[in-house]
């Protein structure tokens, strides 16, 4: 019988040490083994199995709330909450998700994969139990990563309010979010893990201030002194600022630590903030060493990442997507006006190559989508060529940047819209938005390539041809070959001849001959090449098949565009 | 002649102080002279002059970069750069605009209207001018409200790498948004603010630093003290953990103090946040006394905010749609499960009366969209049943939380979306993108009324029969009447009998009986009414009129289903 069977809160916290001990390894033992045979998130989640250890001995999460923020450490929570029989399952079609979902499991608080929500959504279950008289407590979980998008400070501010009980934020801090991170917080967070001269100081300043007897500190004004002493002991983190009671920096492996720290703030109603620091990938030495490279695996079954909608035979590339926009990019860099962007991605977008060569031009904007984007068009604004390369799912987060801060002015700035359709990562993450809502940006022009040459030529149109925004969007894995016997005529490719009564009009992945009969696959696919317009009115009947969503979609517009004009 | 004629930076910079006073008196009389007369942002305009001409003293915007957040305090910078004579056409339809428009001076470095981009933008601008190798500086102009926006973190986190050169960010603190500002941020500003005893302290401290003999001191631990001060002194501020050089806090309407420290911070290089005291509505009496009555004000034209488009004979309703709200909002108040959120919009939301009987229901998020839909999430998935009251063009913000954090999990969350449709504002505020991105959230739907009962239906719907996302989305003003003679069917109403081969489908305001003929306008405009869809399928040419962008919008998606399906 394995020790996680019928685990559960009473039985975790009626463990002893030695015990606690054996399901932690147990726990770092079966998370290596599935992520290293099917896949999965390794790094984070080795990280932070003593954490969720910790809080499953002192709160319940069949009471108690637990809201993760986007969920790359939820693997061991799994564990915990009646799913490791199921675990064998994680990210496959029908098993577990990989990121956290109310409809998984009731000890999902909130559903998990954006970054930085967790102290909102935890924030406003916190009110609804307040509002019902509740004393349970909800547990956000946060990385410190998640601290570099705004909208984890939108939420520190508010809960800072102290209009809300019960509120306890946990910060797991191990230096990093994919890649590692930087920026002022980043710097801030990394003074606080080397303070501790500066926490034994604190300590005798505490001492010295409750010692009454001051009469040899007579000659400086000592009550000024004290008066500022006090104002700063008692508030010197930004988390107390915004308003949190501050505990830490605690050592995140330290089981016992973590439990008589989660036991002391139990019972307190204010916000509280405790800061543990730990090591991505713990317990599994090449994670250790390499915690970005084992951020995420792809298991045995599939090395590089591949999707599993283009693995298939009529794969017409080993570079990925990613990897020929890296090599593109860096080509472009040779023209000083070009600068390129991130949020937080810069390995799994293909940025590398072109960080190293030109790191004066290269920008790692943090998990800040909406900086990223704001950022770019002040660039554009001096004549810069920004290239923001992005996740479609995350640039969701920048739909009012991209109509307010670079449409509105007509600003220059390419979107490389990576992973755009079905993902593995499933419902949180599928890049089925990004189509529709780019083309309610006025202006925006929007290239879906499928295959290598072509999205080589969009790239370089949409940097040196398009005055304003403009979006290349491709999946997730490789190229596909061109479609036999088809006419290329620039802004799409055109298959006629088998019936002349019925047309399907596509753009992107082909999902291996899935389409057949006449096609007409649109490259540019907005605004619609008049030509592909002219073609399609031909036709009696027309078809589209699109990746994504169809309220909104490009489909929708271009009928509405064939039939009325 | 006017003060105003052919000022520019040199001759502010060669003014006497009792010229530059004179000047302030001056842009002050014109800023209220044309607000009261012509409508327009006034308190927070009043606040900045002195600032305004100190920045346009020791900098040249014609060079370095103005940035302004919102734009709400960038009257006197109009005035000073070459706008005086055309400041009577403010807000005037081809006048000049509310906000900064590059479009209308090179002294505008980027648009505003939306809160917290000023950093992101700016230091965008900041890292193009140095890659070109430029010493202008960037200065970028920021309220404290802006600073309960994510993004403005998400900047400043950005700029604290100091990575750029060249940018200095004035804040502008008069301890509002709109409203009063809430939240752990502005209480963190009121704490420096009342910090004169501490920073006579910190002096003070700073001198015991320097002093080297320390003989009588030895009672304690000093060198662990001294470590602790050091450590403290230097670094205390939010801004200075961020990465910034911080100087403040500084009087706003002191003009030499604010012309000295932006000469002494003119040459650093390094990222300064100079923090400025002011008070919003100076030097005009009613608006010092009641600044968020005098926020905005309309001129003598229209005390009621009325919209231009509304203001139409056709007006059924003393009421606007935004005080109506209010009136049914309160009423549903009853209900415990019901609450009240808004993005620092209380007031022009019509939240007021909700806040005073339910205080413990009702929040203000401060300018924070992401975090307001992101609670609301939260709240509802605990049952409450959470109304967020917010501004259509605002509620872009909050595009990935509407599908990420309530649309995934299918919550219940209502949107009241003001302000649908065109508006005043102009092109930065216009309300004309909600109903197309709202209708790719999956599962949202979504009702446009357009009289009070049809309103007052369409709410209690989206709060006690809609299961998911629902927004009930209304235009700035007054509610109009019903079309005479046409047949209320529920989800729309039908006009018809003049004309069996034409229709016209519609939605929202009516302006003034533009539209004649048979007439379907849908209530529900998404997803269609399938009763609306077989009229319309009747009808040998459709028409549809929407106030709202073509392209992903209600008319394509409409068109769409009534020849596909």
């Amino acid at each position: 019988m394995s020790l996680l069977d019928g685990i559960c809160h009473e039985k975790i916290a009626a463990m002893t040490h030695a015990q606690r001990e054996t399901l932690c390894a147990e726990l770092r033992r079966m998370i290596t083994s599935q992520c290293l045979s099917g896949g999965g998130h390794l790094s984070g989640n080795l990280g932070f199995v003593e954490c969720t250890a910790a809080l499953h001995s002192v709160f319940d999460s069949s009471r108690d709330r637990f809201v993760f923020d986007v969920g790359h450490q939820s693997y061991a929570h799994k564990l915990l909450t009646g799913r490791a029989g199921r675990f064998s399952t994680l990210r496959r079609p029908g098993g577990l998700s990989g990121f956290c979902l109310p409809a998984e499991s009731p000890h999902d608080a909130f559903v998990s994969g954006h970054s930085s929500i967790s102290v909102s959504a935890g924030l406003g279950i916190a009110a609804a139990l307040s509002l019902s008289h509740s004393d349970r407590k909800t547990v956000c979980i946060l990385g410190d990563g998640a601290l570099t998008g705004g909208q984890a400070y939108e939420g520190l501010n508010n809960a800072g309010k102290r209009e809300v009980p019960n509120l306890l934020v946990v910060l797991n801090d191990n230096e990093m979010s994919i890649g590692k991170n930087s920026g002022g917080v980043a710097r801030y967070l990394t003074k606080i893990r080397s303070g501790t001269d500066y926490i034994r100081a604190k300590k005798r300043v505490k001492e010295f201030l409750s010692v009454t007897k001051v009469g040899s500190m007579a000659e400086f004004a000592i009550s000024d002194v004290k008066r500022f002493l006090k104002h700063i002991v008692y508030q010197e983190t930004l988390f107390e600022n915004l308003g949190f009671l501050y505990f830490g920096p605690v050592d995140g492996h330290d089981l016992s630590a973590l439990i008589d720290i989660f036991t002391a703030v139990q019972d307190m109603r204010e916000p509280v903030l405790v800061h543990i620091i730990t090591k991505k990938g713990k317990g599994y030495r090449p994670a250790e060493e390499s915690a970005a490279k084992y951020h995420a695996v792809s298991g045995n079954v599939n090395d590089n990442h591949v999707s599993i909608f283009s693995a298939s035979p009529t794969a017409a590339s080993s570079q990925t997507f990613s990897q020929i926009f890296g090599r593109e990019i860096e080509k472009y860099g040779a023209d000083p006006r070009v600068c390129l962007i991130t949020a937080a991605m810069k390995h799994p977008t293909g940025c590398d190559a072109f960080a190293a060569k030109y790191p004066g031009r290269f920008f790692d904007a943090g998990i800040a989508e909406q900086h990223a984007v704001t950022f770019a068009a002040g660039l554009a604004s001096c004549g810069k060529i920004p290239v923001f390369a992005v996740y479609s799912t995350f640039l969701q987060r920048a739909y009012d940047q991209l109509i307010h801060d670079v449409s509105i002015s007509g600003l220059h700035v390419v979107l490389a819209v990576d992973r755009a359709g079905y993902v593995e990562d499933g419902v949180t993450h599928h890049g089925i938005y990004d189509a529709a809502f780019l083309k309610t940006v006025p202006g925006c022009v929007i290239f879906s390539p499928r295959t290598e040459t072509e999205f080589c030529e969009c790239m370089r149109r949409a940097l040196f041809e398009e005055k304003g925004l403009a979006a290349v969007r491709y999946p997730r894995g490789v190229p596909e070959p061109a479609e036999p016997g088809a006419e290329a005529r620039g802004d799409f490719v055109y298959s006629h001849g088998v019936d002349k009564n019925r047309l399907t009009v596509t753009y992107g992945r082909g999902f291996g001959g899935l389409i057949s009969g006449d096609v007409l696959r649109l490259i540019k696919i907005f605004p619609f090449p008049e030509e592909a317009l002219r073609i399609a009115r031909e036709y009696e009947t027309v078809e589209f098949v699109e990746e994504g969503i169809t309220e909104g979609g490009i489909a929708q517009s271009f009928y509405w565009q064939m039939r009325t004009k």
